[in-house]
C-alpha cells in the first residue's frame, strides 16, 4: 500500500531521520527542485549533547526537545511524517513505512545512532541506555525511585546497590552524566533525603581505556578526572565491563559492584535499515560511503551524520560522530544535490573541526579548540554559551537559560518527578500510574 | 509486615495524599509535637489547575508538579513516602500500603478527587479523563496524534473523527481545554499542517445543563459561551452524553458525533481508600465530616479537600472542591490537632469563598468576587497573575511566566512533543518508542 503524499513535478528527496544532518539537508533544499520528505519516529528533533540534563533531573524533556513540523513551518516543498522505517527495497526506489510504501528518487540515510552493548545481551536487557527523551526520562525515574527505595529497603546488599551508582563509557556524555549524579549527591539529595547517610552513595566512572575524553588532549583528560575525582566520583580506568546481571556489575580482574543503576554509554553504533544488501558496513556499525556522501553500491542512495562513515584516505575511520559533522555532512549534500539538478560537477566533503568540550559540573568543563586549551570557569561558559546557541529554537534557549540561572544561584536541579514510573525491577512495585485508584463502595 | 519508619516520642499524623489539603496541614504541624507522614503515590505535588494546558501542549509537565519533599526540605518532624495506602484498618489505627503498614495515632484522608463516570464502563474505557500529570500527557499524545493520523487516513468518516474533538463537562475545567484547543487550531496547526483542511477541525463543548461554569454569575456564564463561541467552539448545552464506543459519542435527542478524542471533564468523586466501613458517603463519593473534619463514626480519622464533606446547615451538600477549601479545611485541623495536644477547646471550621474564575483564552476570562464581577482582558491577567501566584515553587513560577510571555507574543504552543506515544487504538501503531530499532546485520 502507497502512502499518498502530495504530488510535485519535482524529483523526491526522502530522508530518513530529524537530527542534525536530516535538518539541515532539508532546510537547505528549501525554494530549490525538489520535493523533500521528512521521516521521524518521533515528531520532534532531539538535542542529544544535553540529554544527561534530563536523565538527571536539570532539564525538562521538551526544552532540548523540538518539534519538527514548527522547524519547516512555511517551507513549501516540505512534507513530514511520523513513521518508522523498516526496509530500504533499493530496486524499485521505494522504502517500507509502518504507514505504508514511500518511493524516492533520492534517498538519505540520516538515522544517527544507537547505543552500543557489543553483542551482550546481558548488559543490553539491563542497563540504562541514554539516547533518546524517553531513555532520559526513564534513567531519570530509576535514579529518584532508587532513593526512594533505598529508604524502605532491609537488606544491606539490596540497599547497597540501590545508592550505588555506575556510569560505563568515559567520553563526554559518561564524563557529563557522572559528574552530574556528582553534583546531585552533594547539593540535592542531603536536603531531600535526610534520613538517608549520604557517605553511602557512590558514583563509579569505568573506562575501558587509560583515559577518558579519548578524542581531547592530554590537558583536557587529566584536568576532567582530577574534577570528577574532587567532585567524589570514583574513576576506575583500564577496567573492563564482563556483564550486569540487574544488581552485581562484574569486572575483569577487579571486585565486582553490587548496583541497581548501570548507565551504558560505552559506545554507539549506526541505526541501520534493512535492505541495503551491498553496502558496506564498518567499524561501528556505519554505511560506508564516498566523500559525496554516496553509499557504496547505490546509485542514489546516501548516508549523512553518525550512521554514515566517509572512508577516505584523510579518514580511514570516518568523521567524528557529532553535531558540527552532521550538519557539514547535511550542507555539503545539500549542495551537491543541487548540483546534480543543474548538471554541474559534484564536491568533494572537507570537514572542518570546530573542537571538543564537556562539562563535568558547576565552574567546572574542558574544552579543545585547535590548538588552543583551557579548563575551567571560563570553559564552562563556553560549553555553556555554546549549548545555548546550538539549541533549535528561541523558546528552548530562554527556558534553558532560566533553569541554568536557577540552577546556578540556587544550587538546585528543579525537575526531580517521577512522572512515569521505570520498573525493570518490579520486587517493589511503584506502578502508581493512570487512573489506578477506582471507586470503592462503602456501605 | 510493618514499614520502619524514623521513631519519634511525639503522636503520630499520618496524611494520605500531598494536594492542597495535605501540604498545607502538614506545613502547619511544622516544629509542633506530631510526627507528620505524608503517603502520595506519586513524589510530587501536582498544580491542577493547569493541567489542561499541560495536555494543550501549553506547558511542560514539569512546570506545575512540584517534588513534595522540596516542600518540607528542613522540616524535622515530617517524613515522606512514595506509596498507595490500599486499606484503612481502624480497629487497630494502621493503613496498608504496597510497601508496608504504617500506624497512625491520627489518620487524615486528603486523597483528592478522581474522574468520575458515573458508572458508564464505556466511556470510562474510551474517553480521556484529565486529573494527573500521566494522564494530561496522554491526553496532548492524543491529540497529536490523531492530527497526524489524519494526514494518512483515506476512510472519510475516520478523518472526520479524528479531527473532531469533544469536552464533555461546561465546569472551568471543560471550558478551558475547549478554549486552549480553539488556540491550538487557530494558531498553531494551520502552520504545523499545510495539508490540512482547518475547516475541518471541529472543537465541541458539551454540557448537560442550561448553562455554562454552573457555580458562576450569570454574567461569567454568558460571557464565557460567547467566547467560546466567537473562537469557533461548537457550545452544546442541555445535552447528555449517553455513550461512547472509542469512535462514536451518542447523545440523548441529538445526532450522534464522530469522534477519537473525548475528553471527559464531567465530574468528580472522591478517591476513597477501602476499609472506612463505618463512614459515610455523600453525594459525589465523598466522606462526610463534621466541622471538625472529623468522619463520622471514628475517634482519630480526618478528611480534609475534594474528599471530604463538611455537612452542616450552611453547607447541605459540603463545600466546593476547590483548592482554597482545601487548603483552609488542611489549615484548621493543624490548629485543631494542636488544640488537642494542648487540651483546648477545638474549632469549627469557617470557609472563606475567594470567589471563582475560568480562562477561555487570550484576553479573554471570566471572574467572580463577591459581588465584584469582571470578564476579559483585565479579568485574564487577573487569572495569571492568581495562578502564577499559588504555584508552588520560585522556580515553577518563573518558567511559567517565561512561557506564558513567549506564547503572549509568539502566538505559539511551544510544547506540541509526543514523548510517549499513546495508543488506545492501535489499527495504526505509533509505538516507536525506547530502543525499538535493533541492529540489523548486513552481510
Amino acid at each position: 500500500m502507497d502512502l499518498q503524499l502530495p504530488k510535485s513535478e519535482y524529483p523526491r528527496v526522502v530522508i530518513v531521520g530529524g537530527g542534525f544532518g536530516g535538518i539541515e539537508l532539508a532546510k537547505r533544499l528549501k525554494n530549490k527542485p525538489f520535493q523533500v520528505v521528512m521521516l521521524d519516529k518521533h515528531n520532534y528533533h532531539t538535542f542529544q549533547p544535553l540529554l544527561y540534563q534530563v536523565a538527571t533531573g536539570g532539564l525538562e524533556p521538551d526544552s532540548i526537545a523540538f518539534p519538527l513540523r514548527k522547524i519547516f513551518k512555511g517551507q513549501q516543498n516540505f512534507i513530514f511524517r511520523v513513521t518508522k522505517v523498516t526496509e530500504v527495497v533499493s530496486a524499485e526506489n521505494y522504502v517500507i513505512t509502518d504507514i505504508g510504501k514511500v518511493s524516492y528518487d533520492y534517498l538519505v540515510i540520516a538515522t544517527g545512532s544507537t547505543s552500543n552493548f557489543f553483542g551482550n545481551t546481558e548488559i543490553e536487557t539491563n542497563a540504562m541506555p541514554m539516547k533518546s527523551i524517553p531513555e532520559a526520562l526513564d534513567l531519570r525515574s530509576l535514579i529518584l525511585q532508587n532513593f526512594e527505595k533505598s529508604l524502605i529497603e532491609k537488606d544491606l546488599n539490596k540497599k547497597a546497590a540501590l545508592l550505588n551508582f555506575v556510569v560505563v563509557g568515559g567520553g563526554p556524555t559518561g564524563v557529563e552524566t557522572a559528574g552530574a549524579i556528582a553534583e546531585l549527591k552533594k547539593h540535592v539529595i542531603p536536603n531531600d533525603y535526610s534520613e538517608l547517610d549520604i557517605s553511602k552513595v557512590n558514583i563509579y566512572l569505568i573506562e575501558n581505556s587509560p583515559e577518558l575524553l579519548g578524542v581531547m588532549s592530554p590537558q583536557a583528560q587529566q584536568k576532567a578526572k582530577d574534577f570528577l575525582t574532587k567532585m567524589g566520583v570514583e574513576v576506575m580506568n583500564t577496567t573492563r565491563v564482563l556483564g550486569y546481571d540487574g544488581h552485581t556489575l562484574t569486572l575483569q580482574d577487579k571486585a565486582p559492584i553490587l548496583t541497581s543503576s548501570v548507565i551504558w554509554s560505552a559506545g554507539v553504533k549506526g541505526e541501520l535499515i534493512p535492505g541495503l544488501d551491498k553496502a558496506e558496513v564498518v567499524r561501528g556499525g556505519r554505511l560506508k560511503t564516498d566523500t559525496q556522501n554516496l553509499i557504496a553500491g547505490y546509485p542514489n542512495i546516501y548516508a549523512i551524520g553518525d550512521v554514515a562513515a566517509i572512508i577516505d584516505e584523510e579518514t580511514p575511520n570516518g568523521h567524528p560522530g557529532v553535531a558540527p559533522a552532521a550538519i557539514q555532512q547535511g550542507h555539503q549534500l545539500a549542495k551537491n544535490l543541487i548540483n546534480i539538478s543543474q548538471n554541474r560537477p559534484l564536491e568533494k566533503f572537507k570537514y572542518f573541526d570546530k573542537g571538543s568540550m564537556a562539562t563535568v559540573g558547576r565552574n567546572k568543563a574542558v574544552v579543545d579548540i585547535g590548538k588552543i586549551r583551557f579548563q575551567g570557569v571560563f570553559a564552562w561558559f563556553t560549553w555553556m554559551f555554546v549549548h545555548l546557541m546550538t539549541l533549535v529554537g528561541f523558546r528552548n534557549k530562554i527556558i534553558v537559560f532560566v533553569n541554568w540561572v536557577w540552577s546556578y544561584f540556587s544550587y538546585d536541579r528543579g525537575t526531580r518527578l517521577i512522572i512515569r514510573t521505570f520498573a525493570k525491577d518490579r520486587s517493589i512495585d511503584y506502578r502508581s500510574e493512570v487512573s489506578s485508584v477506582k471507586e470503592v463502595k462503602i456501605p
